[in-house]
């Protein structure tokens, strides 16, 4: 069909750009999870989690800021979380407050110390070789550059996203 | 809690630019996603959908084309097609083969030629203007390279993702 509208489009060059740019992130992100899958029975939300919980401090977070460091919403959070309870990766736990913390099992902790090598030597043949130290390093500049600029405008012109 | 394992392990440069690489790309995908939402009452697979079918030749695709384009697995996509039909933005339609074609609606073209200029302006401003001209080329050539490389390893070393 023929373009659907004049507007503030990109030139053809950003497109171009933009649109590589999302597939890459798709194809190596769809390349990830099968393996995941199919090597370690886990799906990439589970292993997403799992890192959450295994790199803090305790091996616990509360489901707030585990929603925080996922970016997930709430209800997504809630199924997944009670998905991974069942299956025996994670377990709440009552503590001071209201609300439960969420803990790591000694089989999530088993599965993601089996599983993390691997998708690390994924992440390395796919992604870190190909860009190269000089391209990697600019790229995660640019990147911490835009989180900042998302977080500032958000700070400032964006009250939906600064309540949530 | 300690690092859950010494392995093929990313050294802190490239385990530093891989993090902000991933944190860039969700704070950006839930930016976009909430003026979406917030705005035009759409969420991010709705628009994925409409995007891929208002650009297709004659606003119509099979299933497997559009799982093939946004690399959805089948459950994923049939859920989310079937809640769009409710909204009336898709519509699906025999044809001649066994399977029916997906049909963007008048209005599900009306909702994407509202939403897609106000996302393309986001993406300018909080990716393309960001990354400017030399290092947004850049980053769309490694983007091509890195989805070429799983390409071809998928062709000759990963039967699974082959049929898939």
């Amino acid at each position: 069909m023929a373009p659907v509208s004049k507007g503030p489009w990109l030139d053809d060059d950003e497109q171009k750009a933009w649109r590589s740019y999302l597939l890459m992130h798709r194809t190596l992100k769809a390349h990830l999870e099968r393996h995941l899958q199919r090597d370690f029975g886990l799906s990439g939300s589970d292993f997403e989690i799992l890192v959450n919980l295994s790199e803090s401090e305790s091996g616990r977070m509360r489901a707030f800021e585990l929603s925080r460091a996922t970016q997930w919403e709430k209800s997504r959070l809630s199924h997944h979380l009670a998905r991974m309870e069942k299956r025996g990766l994670i377990r709440k736990e009552a503590c001071d407050s209201r609300y439960p913390e969420i803990v790591v099992t000694e089989e999530g902790l088993a599965a993601i110390k089996e599983s993390a090598p691997a998708q690390a030597a994924l992440v390395r043949q796919f992604f870190v070789d190909v860009f190269g130290p000089d391209r990697l390093a600019v790229l995660g500049e640019v990147a911490d550059e835009i989180v900042g600029t998302i977080g500032t405008h958000c700070d400032t012109d964006c009250p939906l996203e600064a309540r949530s």
